[in-house]
């Protein structure tokens, strides 16, 4: 029985605020009263303001962001409908994976894992399509298996520059609110999204957050997949007054309240550069110890997770194993082909620099234990420098701007 | 801003017990932690008990009961199939609606809404049926919106009779743990159940009890339909060593450890005379204001809901709307053709007797102020009668039994 | 082991309202940080609106009200004072035993138990006090084990009719922020009250709200009792800071923040006229019974508790325990001489007009399982009755204001 | 607004475990109820294990352990009576204080502030005063401002080697539930704990250990001081039944049960371990920082508590402020004397070994912007080290006992 701080630095679930906690602890109530949609419509509407999609819609489905992925395709898209993807780490190959079983000719691009979607592939692959038959191109904005966040933006400029109809998928479940994400100045159509990460709630709510013209797809007369669940038609009329097809977990939403509270409280400029600031840390800590990331290049840096290669002749399920037992620490596990190899740190949600330092030293101890040659302190004393060097000039620049 | 208790008498989202909230109130949690499987594989266990299924399975999916009304179809079903339905109330129309809408082959037979599932005429099709080619028959266990529990055991007799090999298919949301439900004794091979009704659990988390013979249809030769979410391949992967293939909410997961252990201190067959006695008692109670039940006989009445015909010239939406605006109670409208007829008092999940009188007083006043002439107190002390008698006559039992 | 609600109608510990319980559930926090002051600052403020206390000062203690008595007594008062107190139940009988063993020179005056503070009496005693020798006079506002309310004002009256110096006490625990109390308006110069009444939260605080002239009196130079603990000089020079002298319980002060910001949003008037609604709804009951109360005629009723009175030859101890034990019904014991022949009726805090009908419903089964011939929902008719026609007024006067 | 956990070390009140939290969000009970002390009277029992106390009782009081030193004084002495202390801390000092108010004739000796009791002077004390006029000596076990605890079997030993009968008085505020204690072998009369430290508790009750011979000194012919509220009499008449002489913080017994459960489940033997592990990692990582400690020598080091010297030129104070504003993070200040000159690390109740690093990574930032010389990650490195090297002895030793 350990005793003290669970301390958690998996890519989710995240820490839920003690503030999101307490919101939710709320005795049940009838999803069908009159006074209900006073919680619900601000809801949608902020939930929006999150994801930069001012024109379309959001909907939350009582499902994780597996479900949302589902909702994505069988609205918008039927079988045997063209679509291009690519793989490079565990979530987009189970994305890839459902695509396929879902019936869809998918055309999936292989990268190295620690890199993120190759926009040369794709632009060949969309120059290649004169006759617009690819419907849709998926993007995993952040490959929580690797450690990659993935260039949206660049998906769209490609797009528009072979004035290509396609619709763009996002997976977003661990960079949105997390990351900067901006959907509708990057023209994304469907980006899905999960309660439990940078929105700092217990798992069980996705969103999915549908654009005009993913919208105008799910209505228009092509025949998509049976659905039902996951209808958006059912959600819409329904939703458009505040209320549900089904029953809705109302607790989650006095949840999401208070995080979207603390989000916009915060300030989603001021959020995704905490987020940066956080991950960088964690970064320089991992150099100090002198180890590697799994993200092959800078570029793909993410600023929610970070993916350690442990040394050679060293067990990274030893080290998980070790961290759990001994440091009451949980980090994420390497995935797949990464068993082994890899271990992830989650630095995402609510979270501070202290936090950050304690999930180095713990690693640190725990590496150690598994036999890698770390010099202890090494990666917190890296990190402590940039962190004290953050403050330090957030400070200037505050003084210059007063 | 209402003072005090919020009465909430809807058949579901029930009063969730102050100690499975506590209960739920955790921080989050690695699902993939090495002794994570000790909090899960209980779980998988004591569900089973819960829906009596000893050979079969339970899978627990992030959704809604609307959710594993689909699971149940998609895993075992394939487009074109042939299945006998009935539809006599909101919720079974809506299962019959999603039958159609995923392309199944539905025969659906009309009932008087305030009746059951139709033995006869489900045998006449079940005899006629000589080829065997109907593959499910659908029942729904408990019609939420009329008050209303059908006879599962006699649809299990009527196919045995007929040597008839159909999947039965159960839609159990507003029963099980409530009303005596036995899935291996009365051949069942899909019961679905909800955590938000005898769970006593906030909405968002579904229960789909399969039978051997269900699984193995899941995994037979013949073509289903597509899914990925609701797949119980993928879920038996994992769940048997107590994973799950995507995030499973948690929080849930020590709530249900609770509930279960709740529903096991009390015992199961006591919980469900808890039920009827504290049924019976509404059911007094309404006649003892002179009003009649949507249910058209005795034999249907429900042990979770009662719904109520308002007398002619009253607006049950009035009713409705006064005692949530004056008496800070919940009570569940008439749906669809209902509306505006009928009002419904949930009495399931964490419940007692004063609670019940409690609601009936509320109901009194409401129906009063909405223009009922109601005799006040007439229904209360109708239902007072019978639970002093019971507990008279239990404490007789108890003595007897000394 | 009941299931459902445990229906709590003593006269505290009250319910507390979910929103506070959510409120109080904090981790642990720094008691000297900078910015604690702005938690505890604007509480000292707000408590100060809700005595009506402009110009003095209110303390905290953790401790129950017991404490506060003891406080006001050992900070304003000296071994041998001469002090002028009543008796008439089992609490104004515990203070007078306080001050006596404090060693108080009390004048005690035994009334009626049903009946308050005998203003005749205390007018002789004042009358003849030519010299002044009495420092102090004792009122307990609200006597709980009767239920009876005592005439503070009437007190003042007297006093500034001889033109009295002596302090005025007053035991405001089952009153203050129930019924109307106006410290500064009355000249009153202690008025003890605790967390678990009015204030709605649980046990454990207690407030004494001083007038300027108790705290000069603190200051004199006349020697007072031997303190610490309770001393209003420690308290002083930390609170005028935000601060305490030892560990103050901080959980208590956002529960406190959120009950006053309730009793505020509310409207204090609307809190004392709602308390008089519920209460003169559950003596309507009580007459409904054919009951009689333990207060001797109506200008003693209490708004906070009721006190009832059974039949000859019924065991009030009787109704007590099938209550608790049949009907998972709590309510307050005939205490000291009235034990077996009272049993009481809280209706104080978040309370509303469907929980009083539950209190009187299971009064009822409680009674006539104990002997009483009670005609079953006799006393529920009569508060409903009253409740629908108070909201009918209520209406009227709101569909008049506008 | 911060974000993430505030880290919290300071030496009271401590880290609430989640558990504890989660029990004590209980409703409100009727603290009259018949099945009351199935609830109480084991509480009763395990606190006197958790105290060593086997023949005498414990008291709970609604207060600070402010309210229990004065409970201690109040019953068992008279004004006037002569007991010997000592005074090395601001805490130690404070009880002094309250000696001397309450009217004693203390004789107080003053130690350096960073050692503990004096044992010799006490000796000199005890052997002069042969007639037996001292009626207690009193012995601050841990003090809280410097982080020093003493030696109460010590005093134990010179008072049998005198045969003096005098009481030992304990302040084990800090101590008691975290570091050895033993109340019968080491023949302490009076023992003065509080729920917010060792208990785990948030603050709001103390703790009152006393043993047979103070009893009797409560009870004996000799006048004692004026009391109510913390009168031992009237809540031992209750407390043997289970029930309070005033309304108990119920919702505390349900926190203190479950904080039992936990102390019993770890071991008090384990706990006491864990204590000093983590203590004694905090002390390397101080001296890895090249700080000194408050505590003079190794023989006063306590395990609760480490107060630390800032180095010459640095203001300790900024330091904290530092801590706060940047770091999320609580120390504990310098109090009185040692304003600016120390601060404070606690580290006592519900911790670990990677809160124990959080706390020297944010203390070395802190250190470093308020202008110390201090080499980023030397503290952590020296406590990762020595917690690794007993989790390999911890582990040696279990596989040796295998």
């Amino acid at each position: 029985m350990p005793h003290g701080t669970r301390h958690l630095f998996i890519p989710g679930p995240t820490n839920v605020p003690d503030r999101v906690r307490r919101a939710m602890n709320v005795p049940m109530e009838d999803q069908r009263a009159p006074d209900f949609p006073s919680l619900t419509l601000p809801l949608f509407r902020d939930l929006k303001t999150a994801f930069r999609n001012e024109k379309g819609r959001v909907f939350m489905y009582p499902s994780s962001g597996t479900g949302a992925w589902e909702a994505a395709i069988q609205n918008t898209l039927a079988r045997g409908d063209k679509v291009l993807m690519s793989r490079f780490g565990q979530f987009s190959h189970l994305w890839c994976d459902m695509a396929v079983r879902l019936g869809l000719d998918a055309t999936i691009i292989d990268v190295e894992w620690g890199a993120g979607v190759p926009l040369d592939d794709y632009e060949k692959a969309i120059a290649a399509d004169r006759d617009h038959e690819i419907r849709a191109v998926f993007v995993t904005h952040n490959e929580t298996a690797t450690g990659v966040t993935s260039d949206v933006a660049g998906v769209r400029k490609l797009l528009d520059a072979h004035s290509h109809p396609a619709m763009i998928f996002v997976d977003g479940v661990s960079s949105i609110a997390s990351i900067d994400f901006r959907q509708d100045e990057w023209g994304v159509d469907l980006a899905v999204a999960g309660s439990q990460k940078g929105f700092m709630l217990p798992a069980g709510l996705s969103f999915l957050s549908v654009s005009e013209k993913a919208l105008a797809a799910s209505r228009d007369n092509r025949p998509k997949m049976d659905r039902c669940y996951f209808s958006f038609a059912d959600m819409i009329t329904n939703n458009d007054n505040g209320y549900f097809p089904y029953t809705p977990p109302t607790q989650f939403f006095h949840g999401l309240r208070t995080a979207l509270d603390m989000l916009f409280e915060e300030g989603l400029e001021n959020v995704f550069a905490r987020h940066h600031r956080l991950a960088e840390g964690v970064r320089r800590g991992v150099a100090g110890m002198g180890l590697k990331l799994q993200a092959v290049a800078p570029q793909w840096h993410s600023d929610t997770v970070t993916a350690i290669r442990v040394p050679e002749g060293v067990d990274a399920n030893a080290v998980l194993k070790i961290a759990y037992e001994r440091y009451n620490t949980s980090f994420g596990s390497g995935l797949a082909r990464l068993s082994g190899k890899v271990f992830r740190i989650g630095h995402l949600g609510d979270l501070n620099e202290v936090m950050c330092l304690a999930a180095l030293a713990s690693a640190e101890m725990a590496l150690a234990d598994a036999g890698a040659r770390i010099e202890l302190g090494s990666g917190v004393a890296a990190a402590q420098a940039y962190y004290r060097e953050r403050h330090a000039a957030g400070a200037e620049s505050r003084e210059a701007a007063e």
